[in-house]
């Protein structure tokens, strides 16, 4: 049977950009895809269901310089991110037709994934498949290796998470208090605020954009120093850090988002600290850390299921709308994971 | 029988520092002291032979504000360092008249130490008694913790050292040699840099301010990138190494010379590469760690006399020398570890 041709609304990468990311950097395209894949290939023709926008992906956007641990994208190709897709047909001896996968697929309505070892057959469907883009998927592993291997965290401990309501940092919360620490957020609006202490059980929270003083800001949360400091944003915060941390303590650097879109960065000036403090600061990519993973579903599985974590999903409905969600992380448009709803079929 | 009195030339600290300590931040004055203890004391009185320049000293100098590890000097009061003497009266069960001892003392001739806890006694005498001020004292420690401890290294692996030829920095190069590792080190003339590499077995040296691009300079040395930073310096020389460290790259910061007298201190601009090499900075402090200082003298005496790790100091003859060799500290006078010789008699 000859395969007869879908319909494909694609988000193509128009140019390298510089500064902040705007709509206009990607273009809504339309074309067809083949619903078979090629005879004899091993490849797999996704159906995608759910797509991510991660931070990261900013990077893949700047022109290439610094060899980078990801690739950038190319102009003119489909975006290429984290997403849930159904298997709609396959060559591959590991994928069948119907099967749910979570892993790297583009940003359009079918994708050919020639070499589908970066996809993960999903195990468990008794929780919203989105929540594979998110608190089971690449954002969840990273919260919980960069909280529990690289914070090396003690019961009672306090814990300061910036970015607190986003992918990562609800669940770095959550986590921690899980463990018996003490734990502050900071985020960017009265309604994110109010979520962390309302919804995710942080002890504190602050809107950092209303402080005047982001020393007097942490002094104010706490008056005994960080034990621990989960960095998701970088800059005025990361220096303001520097200054509250307590001796022994340890930095688990995520991201830098408040530095992804300036030209010119800003510099941190309270290395001192470092020395004084005694302060182990360490940078941590998720994909260093893949071999946890099932380890990591079984336990946030469980958390999930016993009511003992929640995660918050900012949802935006059709491809259409992808461009906009993902430039809004960068504004801080998002209130938790950022999704893009593609189609509902499960 | 009653203490005859002894004159004791004194260094005076004179008033709180800002910007480039000077020689006139100091004073050196004649008083007396008994030649016994009060009676009935644990008190020892020592007669001081060699006192020790260290950069921290910079830091007790300024007005406190932030409480820091270490205490600020009294404006009026003698300056207190590291040093060598000899026990001339002892009221203390651990000490007698004789003993060599090294640790805190007073910029002076003759100390009364009242609590002589921070002194140690002097195990091994067939090295220069002034290495107790250096290698077998606490810059020696500090290099050895702070590369095996701190940097966890292995065979093979690149290492950079900044401020190599000085107290810490040569001997961190020779450990790092003895451990198979390729050693580059930077200083801040020709003759240092000679020192070395034909003296420390440095694999290669460069004069960093003779270096128009220190991201330049560092390409060169190290094409594949540094595994190992010993940080001593800061600053820019700190955003030049955040560009060129390789993957899972350790930097144990040790010391940031360059900042100590700056009135606005220089930014760091690279962060993000701890993200993407997933780099681990860690501070450390000496003090943290002498319950090594046995197993460290073991190790590092039987070098000395196997000829495995040599020592360069810099011995500025006479008290009066002392305030100009400190700040000769911090504008890269000293070569090697500076030692001020107080009195000779052993
Ligand atoms: N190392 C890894 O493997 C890894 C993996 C995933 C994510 N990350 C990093 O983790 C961080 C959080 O990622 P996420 O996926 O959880 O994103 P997210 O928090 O869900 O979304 C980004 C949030 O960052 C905040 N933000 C944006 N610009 C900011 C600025 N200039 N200053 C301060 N905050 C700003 C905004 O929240 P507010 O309203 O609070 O400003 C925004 O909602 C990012 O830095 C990301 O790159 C790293
Ligand atoms: N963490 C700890 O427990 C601990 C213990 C001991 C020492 N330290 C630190 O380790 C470092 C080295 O101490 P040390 O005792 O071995 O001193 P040192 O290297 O013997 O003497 C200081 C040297 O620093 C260099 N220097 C001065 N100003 C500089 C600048 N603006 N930029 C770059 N280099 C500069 C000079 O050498 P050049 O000619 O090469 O410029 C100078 O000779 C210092 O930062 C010190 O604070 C830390």
């Amino acid at each position: 049977m000859a395969a007869e041709e879908l319909s494909n609304k694609r988000v193509i990468f128009k140019d390298y950009v510089t500064g902040y990311p705007k709509e206009e950097d990607m273009i809504l395209t339309s074309a067809t895809v083949p619903s078979k894949v090629p005879q004899g290939s091993t490849a797999v023709l996704l159906k995608n269901l759910y797509l991510s926008c991660d931070p990261y992906m900013r990077g893949r956007m700047s022109k290439p310089i610094n060899r980078s641990y990801t690739d950038a994208f190319t102009p003119g190709s489909v975006i290429i991110g984290y997403g849930v897709s159904k298997v709609v047909d396959s060559g591959h001896p590991d994928f069948s037709p119907g099967d749910l996968v979570w892993g790297m697929t583009g940003w359009e309505e079918y994708s050919l994934v020639t070499t589908p070892k970066g996809l993960t057959k999903i195990k468990y469907t008794d929780v919203p498949l989105s929540y594979y883009t998110g608190i089971l998927g690449m954002p969840g592993l990273t919260a919980y290796v960069g909280f529990h291997e690289i914070c090396s965290p003690k019961k009672g401990e306090t814990v300061y998470v910036s970015a607190a309501s986003g992918a990562v940092g609800q669940l770095v919360g959550q986590f921690a208090k899980l463990m018996g620490c003490y734990v502050v957020g900071s985020a960017g609006t009265k309604e994110k605020v109010d979520l962390l202490k309302s919804k995710f059980g942080f002890d504190d929270a602050f809107n950092y954009k209303e402080e005047e003083d982001l020393d007097a800001a942490l002094k104010r949360c706490f008056p005994d120093g960080i034990d621990i400091y989960f960095e998701n944003v970088g800059g005025k915060m990361l220096d303001a850090v520097l200054l509250n941390m307590r001796v022994h303590g340890r930095i688990a650097v995520c991201g830098l988002i408040s530095q992804y879109n300036l030209t010119q960065r800003e510099g941190i000036y309270n290395m001192t600290s470092i020395v004084t403090k005694r302060i182990k600061m360490q940078g941590f990519i998720e994909p260093d850390h893949k071999h946890l993973y099932p380890q990591f579903l079984e336990a946030v599985i469980q958390y999930i299921r016993d009511g003992k974590v929640v995660y918050v999903e900012d949802i935006a409905e059709g491809i259409e709308k992808a461009p906009s969600a993902l430039i809004g992380l960068f504004t801080g448009r998002n209130v938790g994971k950022q999704v893009v709803l593609v189609a509902r079929d499960r």
